[in-house]
């Protein structure tokens, strides 16, 4: 027989999580409608050999395969040498890539600048640990058909409404840029061949700091100059909490990024902060450097005081779109961290005030129960029924950790103008 | 390289469809959740062994399975004459197969009468035809551990409260009973082996008529005098339409029929017409069967008059929970049609009253754009930034089907005060 748990490292959610995930999920799918967003939606599965194009990048290993169906003996036999043979479709890792297949199949039917929202699961078989789940959601928000640092704009000030409409102001977004990335290593001296994996190793700066990417990269024996230009310039003072400004991004960067890339740097800052009234909440990360390898351009986070974690990321990835659709689609992502938000908001219950459970004698005929009940409804209260107990506290301290807020016994004969509604402890 | 086009039977949802799904998903979480319901979510998937128990009938052979990871070419070989040893997981046919595992997991954790509420997509890998698809989305209520009538009523007055909220007031519920359906094969002398099949021939009724049912009874030889019996019932006049009490339902069934199950009937529709205010919108149908070998007492299925097909259905299971937990559970569940729904609401669009398009010059700088846009949106409105076209109308015509009612141009130099907001055609 099989177990009677949810699948290896995956989660069952119980009707107190599971309300609280969708009050977050329906600010969240507002916000982003109120900014222009439209809310799309694939199926859970895409082809295999599209899940298997080389765009996933390390997720494609960890896909799930969805078997051919109607399979005789021959048929597996024969793929025996080539799992991928048995697999026709499979469950997607990402919303990125649905998202560009999409555009592909109904590009036709969208506006010539297509603002959408993901709200869905996605599904990777890593290996199971804490905080780390093989389905989890993703909400994506993406702008496609513009080149200009609009869209990143839009993007960050939506996603820092949204922070606030959940209660969390004070939100930040640490932005770079690759092509300030790829300009600072230019600077230091490391060969184009030699930068993807610089930028892995410098990735791991905040686990392992300076010292860490520095060792790593003599390990690795990339040209030896270069790494001393690196560790000499990451010996500098920081300031992570620089304001914005043109001055403060130049001195976080060598001499020798070009202007062109510093100007969309600061012309991202002034226009966020025109949204935001004057507070420009971004801050500039030279060593930030996401790991997708397709992006192109802008790279950013989002932050929040009260988290040592991103709630939060995404960037330009110009060049993705147009390998669906054989023809060049500038494009910008965000995707908002929902698993930890929503653990960050786990005390933000909605205490549900008109949520009342009626307690109920065993005798109380059954017409009386359910007209008492709709009255209550249709009132606009949130009812639920009980029949009595011998254990009432426990019947009522269940209650109220299902999100119920108030109590009322039931007797043969009451009436909505009798009934004593008292408020659970 | 693979399609552009979703998989084989599935759909991508555009984002009016979208937007229409989600309203109409929000308005049956939100009445659900009034009546006591709480949602509960599970994986997608489920283990191979569960959803090949026995319990999904025909569904079962429809299910999408997972393929086993790290299969090597021998491990593959091994399994070619047992395609089930590729697989350990499948995407769920039904969402009562993962409640009862679900139940069976959290029983400690939930209420005593537990009131859940699915809204999930299940997957059958059907042959794709009109109105059939591979992904579609159940709602499903169910309560486990009551075996009383105020389990089904509070189902039905749920769901009828449901289609008023809808805007589909005058819904009915159609009623019977397996029960009643067992005893009425008993009057008319089928044994009890042949029953099953009897009620398979009658589910057709409805597509066959009285003539179609009686020939192929005859035809697959099952005892002549019971069919004799059944064909001159058959051949009563009947009223579909007549009110809902113990007079009608007796009138309806051939004399016999035990008086338990009619006075449990007659209950049920009292109870539903205490708290629907007297109007008793149920219609006793002797002929319901429903197609799930499960059922063991009431069976039930909405109506509405503007269709003549059902708008869900379900029915009482009290033996199948117990399956998974090894000890005897009642329930009952009902799941309501939702894409059936959401295609007979097709025309009731929000028409969105504070959704503006700002169309924008080239030259309006970006700062300018976004601060207009984030003032409209603080103000409530749900605001799309596009920059004028030389076909403004076509533009506009967009923004309109996409549930955008008006715009305003915007050159530079505007403020909120400046805007000339206009309706859209």
């Amino acid at each position: 027989m099989a177990s009677v748990n949810p699948p290896r490292g995956m989660r069952d959610f119980l009707p107190a999580d599971k309300a609280r995930r969708e009050r977050v999920l329906a600010v969240i799918r507002e916000r982003y409608r109120a900014h222009g967003f439209d809310e799309i939606e694939t199926p859970v599965v895409e082809e295999y050999a599209r899940l298997h194009a080389g765009i996933g990048g390390d997720n494609e290993k960890l896909s799930f395969s969805v078997l051919k169906r109607g399979l005789d003996a021959d048929a597996v036999r024969a793929a025996a040498d080539d799992p991928a043979a048995l697999a026709d479709l499979g469950l997607r890792y990402d919303l990125t890539v649905p998202l560009a297949r999409f555009y592909a199949t109904h590009r036709a039917h969208l506006p010539s600048v297509f603002r959408s929202i993901q709200i869905a699961p996605v599904w990777r078989a890593e290996r199971p640990q804490k905080g780390r789940y093989r389905q989890f959601v993703q909400c994506d928000i993406d702008i496609i058909g513009d080149a200009t640092a609009r869209a990143e704009a839009e993007l960050m000030i939506a996603s820092l409404d949204v922070l606030d409409a959940l209660g969390l102001e004070g939100g930040t977004v640490r932005v770079n840029d690759r092509r300030a990335l790829d300009a600072m290593l230019d600077v230091f001296g490391f060969a184009a061949a030699e930068r993807p994996g610089v930028l892995i190793t410098i990735d791991k700066l905040d686990k392992v700091g300076p010292t860490g990417v520095v060792a790593e990269l003599r390990d690795r024996a990339v040209d030896p100059a270069a790494v001393d230009a690196l560790a000499e310039f990451l010996d500098r003072p920081r300031n992570d909490d620089a304001a914005f400004g043109e001055a403060q991004i130049r001195v976080a960067l060598p001499d020798g990024v070009p202007d062109e890339i510093v100007g969309h740097l600061v012309g991202l800052g002034d226009t966020v902060a025109a949204a935001r009234g004057g507070d420009v909440p971004l801050r500039f990360d030279p060593f930030l450097v996401r790991g997708m390898g397709y992006y192109t351009g802008t790279i950013f986070e989002l932050a929040h005081p009260s988290v040592d974690y991103s709630l939060g990321g995404g960037g330009r990835y110009d060049g993705m779109i147009g390998r669906f659709l054989g023809q060049d689609v500038p494009a910008v992502g965000f995707s908002i961290g929902f698993e930890r938000l929503v653990d960050l908001l786990q005390d933000a219950d909605d205490p549900g005030d008109r949520a009342i459970v009626l307690v109920h004698d065993r005798d109380v005929p059954l017409a009386e129960l359910v007209s008492l009940k709709a009255a209550l409804v249709a009132d606009g209260a949130r009812v639920r029924l009980e029949q009595r107990t011998k254990n009432l506290k426990a019947l009522l301290e269940r209650a109220a950790s299902d999100g119920y807020a108030a109590f009322a016994t039931v007797a043969r004969g009451a009436t909505v103008q009798t009934l004593e509604i008292k408020p659970l402890a």
